[in-house]
């Protein structure tokens, strides 16, 4: 994916195409990371200069997860494009290599200079990316006004949105190990301590089935809600019928919007992922599975401290097992974590991005923040000193990171019109003081 | 598998050989079940009449689930043999043909008359056998006087047993259904219930880490321990310290040989084997999954009712989910089950397997249970109003149902002169009244 975009760069006549390599992943022997691919389009000194983010590398997908069609293969079907990374995030990737495109036949001039970073461990922590974002801070990403990110979503399935906040992820893992090897329920079963039985009774103590976070610490992190918050949610033109409709059943906690937008704006959230190491297949394994390793993660807000999280939840959890009394042994671990980033929503970029979207789709943008997490969001804002904006080209029923991903055609049109057009909006603003 | 016994017992000399066909799996459209086989090998009137059962289907095995070579493959290193069935089931059946051959090259009378029923479903509740054994009694296995099973292990690693009951059980799943697909945990996490945490819960409610199990009314079912019984635990030669080497863990839950024994042959158990539907690869997918079946298994005792067990587990689980308030569907149901079993260790087939252990073996065999379930034992013995017994040809620590499976060389070959010497002093000791 990274040589394709160097090569699709070049064709369009980036320049200062170049692949940073970032070494071997830690704590694995020969494990290369997948290079950044930076470039320039435009070097203009009277010009401003706008940072284009966005990653190619996407989320696992196999056929037998549930999709209709190979995930790794396009297909277009019923004024839509199905695939993985069609809108997380290789179809605003492609959005941005369109407006190049488009610019370029047309013989129209970018009013802004561009500088691309496209990465490739989005979907794994971003390992790396603030690394060199420290790094060329005050070299290849010298002087950049603003920085744009496609890679979210529309609130819903109709009216575009702007966004000024995204939750941050802290991801754990529990191993619990008992025997050398799986054993044999029927010999072992009432005999020895099951490293599953154990998991399982660890995972009923981080989370109660509305949603409600067990470990103690978290919830008073958390940022008082203030009345003038509150009523920001008041506008928010939303329904939970429609939200129901996209995820498919009628399994929402809230009963209210207000309270469902919080809960996935401005609170945290545990999900249980699931197990590695247990019986997954079909059928009727009777098996003592001897390793388990459990998977959840934290969404983060303000101020939830990411390193006091970390201190907490595993002390937690070793706080729980041993109060399980069993003699298998635990290791809980973070895997990665991201942080919450929340910005100003009035500021000169989200202004042209207003006038964008009123410009292309004629309605004013709803303004939004996200649950899901862009963690470099917040390294550049703060490595680089500049405002980040999110503007979205899909929908909210894209099924990012599920099976089926898509992305509407209209969307992408329209969305690559958006994102084209702000750059223009961009050279008009004023930037704020 | 099938069709390579029939060729193996033709070339031996076995007559009457047949496929006994089982039609198409029950709830399925078109999967057939594979057959049985069954064959003769001697057919006179003046000798007794023993049924040999085995069974050539194995457990699930992928080399990625640990195994230090391909399962498929056999693998003989350390003067063991390696590889899915080496022990469970596929070595004992090979044992039983090695006896013909052994007898065919020496020119050696076989003093009974020999009964072959192989089968291809015990992995997944012997589905067709029981209704083979009825549709049989008075034809193809009409005039039985005996049931041989060579498909247990010894208790541990150094002394044969004989084998005079097993463990049932009953294997159940807990379906848990939210959302259409899965979702992004940063976009829905906080906001829907998810099956996974609902699933997680109820796990907690099963059993504890201790392996007590929580269903209330189970516990009451089992036949109360009499003195008389519990003193036979007494004299059974057995070491915890060995149990653990074995299992390569320090994790076994009783500190004392008598409630570890009695906890694996006496008592029900309860095991969690995994969850279908889950994130179970490596690495830190951020998914919610739509829709989870959770997996997990009951070892019966005299005197639990398999039926009143099934209605006891359903209800309580369908209780215990609606106390968790969650909106997601629950569907809990018994995917197989099969009963327990228990004889009379001293009745003159175990008299003859007795003989044959002191015979090759130079020690007598101890008595054991079993806490695998083998639940045709029971269908033999009630259906052909015939004696069963157990004998072993593993040892305790061969893996069946595990990775790495094994039989050790010395097992295979002193095992298949101990179930031929059992032929030899069977012809010779009376039958019980």
């Amino acid at each position: 994916m990274a040589h394709w975009l160097v090569k699709e760069l070049t064709d369009l006549g980036a320049t200062d195409i170049e692949l940073k390599e970032l070494g071997i992943q830690e704590d694995t022997k020969d494990l290369q990371l997948p290079p950044i691919v930076v470039a320039r389009y435009g070097n203009d000194p009277a010009k401003k200069n706008i940072l284009i983010y966005g990653h190619y590398d996407v989320q696992p997908a196999q056929l037998e997860d549930g999709w209709n069609t190979d995930p790794f293969t396009l297909v277009e079907k019923d004024d839509a494009l199905y695939g993985r990374g069609a809108t997380d995030d290789k179809g605003p990737v492609i959005c941005w290599l369109n407006i190049l495109q488009a610019h370029n036949e047309l013989k129209l001039d970018i009013p802004v200079n561009l500088v691309f970073c496209f990465e490739g461990m989005e979907e794994s922590g971003s390992l790396g990316l603030e690394g060199l974002i420290e790094k060329e801070k005050d070299a290849y990403f010298k002087g950049v006004d603003a920085v744009c990110i496609s890679d979210n979503y529309w609130l819903g399935t109709k009216h575009p949105v702007l966004t000024y906040g995204v939750r941050g992820c802290n991801y754990y893992s529990i191993t619990i190990e008992g025997p050398a090897a799986d054993l044999h329920s029927g010999l072992f079963g009432g005999v020895v301590h099951e490293p599953m039985i154990d998991l399982s009774h660890l995972f009923a103590k981080l989370v109660s089935p509305s949603g409600e976070i067990l470990i103690p610490g978290i919830q008073e992190m958390v940022a008082t809600l203030t009345p003038e918050e509150d009523a920001l949610y008041d506008n928010i033109n939303f329904d939970l019928e429609g939200f129901e409709g996209n995820i498919g059943s009628k399994t929402i906690i809230h009963d209210n919007v207000k309270s469902a937008l919080q809960a996935r704006w401005r609170y945290p959230s545990l999900s249980i992922h699931g197990v590695e190491g247990a019986f997954y297949s079909p059928g009727a394994k009777t098996v003592i599975p001897a390793k388990v390793i459990g998977k959840f993660s934290i969404r983060t807000v303000p101020d939830i401290e990411s390193a006091k999280l970390d201190q907490i939840v595993i002390k937690y959890v070793e706080e729980e097992f041993a109060k399980l009394g069993s003699k298998n042994k635990l290791k809980a671990e973070l895997i990665h974590d991201g942080n919450y980033w929340v910005s100003n929503p009035h500021n000169w970029s989200f202004r042209a991005a207003a006038r964008a979207t009123k410009k292309v789709w004629g309605v004013d943008p709803d303004y939004t923040r996200e649950g899901g997490s862009i963690p470099i969001t917040l390294s550049f804002q703060d490595i680089l000193k500049t405002s980040v904006i999110l503007l979205p080209v899909g929908r909210g029923d894209d099924g990012a990171h599920s099976t089926n991903e898509k992305i509407n055609v209209p969307n992408y049109i329209e969305g690559t019109k958006t994102l084209g057009s702000y750059l223009h909006y961009l050279a008009e603003e004023e930037k704020d003081a």
